[in-house]
């Protein structure tokens, strides 16, 4: 007998959940974490802690081995290359571990389509706070819908 | 003669500021425009309208030709490879025109460091606008100062 | 059981478009869709909506299974790079998402061959449009048909 | 005294244009011949008959040796990889060679911003012609202005 | 049951060949073409008219679905990056295509060796063509066998 | 004083002939070589004999020294990656060496145009050779003007 | 039958390991080896001494032929590139066979986190040895634990 | 005039270092930092603090204006790729960043040779910190001398 | 039933010589060659002529059909890629073909380690030779085991 | 006044070879080394001795800050990118740092030409030694020389 994959686990969510009829921030809601960290997790690049692991796998029927491997620290890989400088390879840390759950939850909100880069604007602030001052990032794009002809 | 290019009015940018001990957030203010635009427009990643064209090469000090450049639809060219899908490019292309940007602020306002992507969250919205509604992403990641010894 | 995916769909539509004789202008017109748009979808690099996927499922005899998958957002990857400009990129986006339509409603209209990028000739206009102008590029080139000696 | 290159030329005509305050448009209709295929002439991309030579060397005051450069045959290169077939190489040739030109053509007509390939739509049709049919590709997409902030 | 693929019927004609002990020259002569097209359309780089096709699988005795397959424009690709320049381009299609169509033939026509490049000429003519001049290249390599110990 | 270098004498040939109003073909006819031959030494990829060099740097007006570097064995560097198997190895190895010389050829007898691969044919024979036999290799394939608009 | 491969034998150190609850450190005490070396060599990244196999299969209940495996030497193959330098090769030698180990260690000692390159210091020093010196790199970096929202 | 690069002052230090003899403990002593972070920031890998900056020019006899470029936040590039997932990319970053700078120190001390990654051994080690636990990775390599012959 | 591939008779080649606990050169010495050869071709990496292959495959126990697989003109691919220059090329042709070869020799003839390149020396030098002088190159490194800890 | 670099040097030993008259042979017996050391020293592939680089900077005529550099230890960079497996990148750094050497000998030995790898055999073999037993790789290949036409 062979060993459940974490490929197979990202299977048998995405199937669970087309089958269910759910949605990401459903999910999220039941786990009792965000969408974007759900999703992310689901697609194998966060570790879950082991309650959240169990709810995920519970709402969604899954075995319990499943549970015991969203709990391991994935290896992230990704497709792009991503560049030397640590400041800037954050940023596309951040493309790369999260880009795909941007686009599921783009889709789930919008429908079909994509955030404009073109009619877009963004701002950079320094948020204090006492266990060390944060960096937030904030961005605006307008959404465009796919045409068919 | 040879004529100005690009590159010669990002390098006078740059030097002008150092001499003159201004900060981008000051140059952003004189011009009337965001800091992010601001930077990335004077890095040759952004086309610059006359008025903001006029105002950047007074405060600095630079020709009158630079001007004239800074308005010019740039050819926008950076390092890393970008991917395929046209959801998941936009968001390269962020990064791609907006990271040196991002990382310019962040050495301004904290000092010699990097923004998380471990100490790190974000989340993805809808925003109802009368002209089309917008995707907004909000990021937020604790700064972190390099070490020296 | 395993669930069906995209790749699936698609080669169930070129076996059972091959074993039925039928065209991609004869499918076009049956889903009531262009050739063009008609081919793209079906190749995975375009959603449908609910009830074209159902129109396409129905004329190849595919499982309901295929019509659900079709109506899902792709991520479009394709084998070439991409650059970086984002005005150049659409262009690139366009031969890589329908390169291999055009490929296929050549060879459907012409036979085993090519379009000549040396007898051709080339026009971009400017469209007025109530809803936002447009761009409009038109190509004409020489079909050239392969030689077997 | 060194020879004249083709990159010499392209940039004496790119800034001999910008002093006389010239549109591609412009200098096409006075060498005679299209606004696409005089600017990628121009930008080294193909070679000119003697006239059409003269003609351009003429009206933006270059030397005479920049006319016997502009009728060489050039050697096309540009940043992108091309695929291997055939039939979809000339596809990529095509926004190799021309797609500079595409760019500069919809910033003169529209001002700084891009062609949408979401908003967008395309045909492939055949042209009879006795000297050969012709395969003519049709493509439509709305302009979209940058925005700035 | 899943469909022929044109790489299972590459494999086929392999295979069919191997056992019966045919050559190359062999079967072009049978199918009525020259050996080196008949090698490229039996590894799927190029396409067979019908009647070709049917001798091939007839010879090999290949199911029918095979015929079908070997009919089909089949899209071209092969390991090595080819150039920009269309002029260049042309001969890496060549060796692109027709490479492993040369090996076989080499290896076919003289045993385990290669074609020198080091004692080697080549000539570039033109020929006139009513239809059309022609460019003719001749190459002449003495013929080197792997040495064994 | 700088040493001349390889890149130095081909420039000053290219510069030299055009200036001189020769043709490859007449100069190989004075050095009493053939054109390919001529042309691919001129451009550094083969090294000339004493005599050759020679005469080459006097029908060209050349100092001493570019005769002297016509006779070092160059490093043959192109631009498009080779494979590994040393047969096929052998065919990029011929198009990387001479691939800019057919292109010259081509454009000095037949214009600015390429020689098709579409309208082509080939063919791979067995020449009996008492210094041991040799592989020919014929191409033959049409001559396609490029289209001005 | 077909023959164990190393892959093979990884994925049953793996799986053997979760499925008894052990840890790199209670193996590597087991095998009386380091943690480092005990997770490199299940990885099949260095060869292991009968002995040594021997008690890794016995600790895990793994069948004879993977102790056989385990003895070889293997070909170590990763993802990354290396430099050509060889003094800095060796560095990423280190770090393309250790690299895997350190994370896994890093998770197995503190958790779902990584070490800082930020907050961070090193040393490089000689240390005497009578069988010829060796060269000493310290690193420390702090530990910084993934954040979920 | 032109600014100083950052690589122009790389460069004087470097040759101010050999003129005067100087080596990078000495130099790490007279900043009073370490010789791995003083040769680091002397690369331009890091930020110098304003007081470092003044001492290090001091010493080598620098124009004031390098002091304030050695106290800017480089830009960090390399030649190596660098993998995508986070635990590892610091591993990377470590000998991208200090790779030449472990290099530099090894022939210092050493001779010209490499430390070896074959004869070698490596820990990892958790230490308590109230500041938080830190990671310790400590290797060892035996130095080995180039043989000249 | 499907053909065998030349990958399944290295695969066959390698299991039984670990179940017979042969060697490389005692399975040299019974096909009467020498192992440097025998092990490339059994790699797929040289020919067999017919008398070797049946040696081979009768001293191992491997059906007919592998011995007609040993003799055919193998495709030589390797991982790395080769430079164009054809003096160089024949250099990592050789460490291509021949580099697993002398890996697994090395390990035969010394155990887990390496043949260094620092304690190292070369030599080059002419061997007149009736039928072509031939280019003789030896290389000595010392052997390098690795450290186990 | 700006530094000599180590390619200046290379430049300066080439260019006083040329006008010299001489060979590697010749200045390498002056030098006291062997040829293959000699030449690859003065590509800047090794560090030189005190002595020897002295004696290199007098029979060539060199200033003395060349012989300075050449006592620096290299950072070795070359074109091919190398494999990750220990013991064959051994064999990569070698054709990488001793190839151009190889190369230059073959031509001053012999000529305009190469060594076979085709007409070729070479033997791996262990050599006892008190210091430690050592690799020797013996290679032999037929010299061809280029065929001129």
């Amino acid at each position: 007998m062979t060993a459940l994959t974490r490929e197979d686990v990202t299977g048998m969510i995405l199937s669970a959940k087309r089958q269910a009829g759910l949605t990401w921030e459903g999910i999220a809601e039941t786990v009792g974490m965000s969408p974007v960290w759900t999703h992310s997790a689901a697609m194998g690049m966060n570790a879950m802690p082991e309650e959240k692991a169990r709810a995920m796998t519970e709402v969604l029927g899954l075995p319990q081995e499943a549970a015991l491997i969203l709990q391991e620290s994935p290896t992230k890989i990704w497709e792009q290359a991503v560049p030397t400088d640590p400041c800037i390879y954050r940023l596309y840390e951040i493309v790369g571990v999260y880009g795909p759950t941007i686009k599921a939850l783009i889709h789930e909100k919008f429908g079909d389509g994509i955030m404009s880069a073109i009619d877009f604007d963004m701002s950079v602030t320094r948020v204090e706070n006492p266990k060390g001052d944060r960096v937030k990032i904030e961005m605006s794009g307008k959404y465009l819908a796919y045409n068919a002809w």
